[in-house]
């Protein structure tokens, strides 16, 4: 009961990946790739994050939806460079898409590339697109039980953003059964509590992302 | 920068989702398919439909995810039949596993056919699953611009939900906004602003689907 995808696009899309892993390992660019559900709060980690690391670090963003650039309009406003990507109707990016939005951006003024894929806990999770790490994001109003409705995700994820938690009162969220089925799925995965709105918690998640910028560096 | 579904696949999908379509016509059952993002509200909805039209209507449901059967276990117990559906790694139903599903109905005792989609705002829109009617949730915390970044499945609804108006004093959502870019999309949509935690709203949601299953009595 399961429409598998055919196995020559996703060796195209590796192989697409590598290279763009190369290309930036190259220019000695930090690259995660950030996923969550449409609304758990993509932008506004990826808008705190250029906030608290923009003087220690270039950052870059590339912006992927289904339509509309509203998000990376955002981040321009920012000062911050972003390369919008339309996928038409594909609920993930992939690595020929990001190789293309490489074109626009200014690669030996860059130390962080944030990709913010298309709002979906399910498809990105099969396409590489060259990342040093993959981040997920769920928010409190999406319930806890997620893990176990969309495993896959979690499993993939090496951090883990729990968001939202400033509304923790006003939702039935058991945030110990949360963490307790993320560690069955991912052991290893980091869990990062937080809140884009009142920045509790933010800077675990900084200190985190700072530590896998400055270990790459160091290989 | 669109990677296109097969056509081979969706012509087999809408060839046996008219099987599914002409098979629950003959036995008279309203089929409704419900589509949000991954906790919208699919199962609240589904439970506070159950409270409310038990009595007049024999109710079954269809749940779909990649894993797991919480929510089918939440329906049985109400006393309703449900049948879970893992997609394994899909992000939607097909019309292929609805008709596998249907083997464990009784569909002669059966009036609305309630199918809770997998979690995606994207994926689901091109698979007709048989239903008579799509619904799709969104929630108050997921935000007011999701029309515009996820168009197709505003486009393809008859109904609206907005799912979560309780929570709105802690959100920034503008539902003016909201309605009025729904309103663009699909000016025959109807919207429902209610909240299945206090139950404000619902009757609105229940008089629509009363009126559809009636309709299609009728015809």
């Amino acid at each position: 009961m399961k429409i598998e995808l055919h196995k020559p696009i996703l060796d195209l899309n590796d192989r697409l990946a590598a290279e763009n892993r190369s290309l930036l390992d190259k220019h000695g660019i930090f690259v995660l790739n950030l996923m969550a559900s449409p609304g758990a709060g993509k932008t506004s980690v990826i808008l705190k994050t250029i906030e608290l690391l923009r003087d220690r670090y270039h950052i870059a963003v590339i912006e992927g939806d289904i339509a509309g650039d509203i998000d990376s309009q955002r981040i321009r406003e920012q000062g911050i460079p972003a390369v919008q990507i339309n996928t038409g109707g594909a609920c993930h990016l992939d690595s020929k898409m990001i190789r293309k939005a490489l074109e626009f951006l200014d690669m030996n003024k860059l130390d962080i590339l944030l990709i913010e894929n298309v709002g979906n806990l399910v498809c990105p999770i099969d396409f590489s697109l060259g990342e040093n790490a993959r981040a997920m994001i769920l928010s409190v109003p999406e319930g806890d039980d997620k893990p176990i409705k969309y495993p896959g995700i979690f499993e993939t994820s090496s951090a883990i953003i729990l968001n939202k938690t400033d509304v923790m009162p006003y939702f039935n969220f058991d945030e110990d059964a949360f963490v307790a089925s993320v560690r069955l799925l991912n052991p290893a995965a980091m869990v990062f509590p937080l809140s884009t709105t009142t920045g509790n918690g933010v800077e675990h998640w900084i200190e985190w992302l700072v530590a896998q910028v400055e270990s790459m560096r160091l290989t």
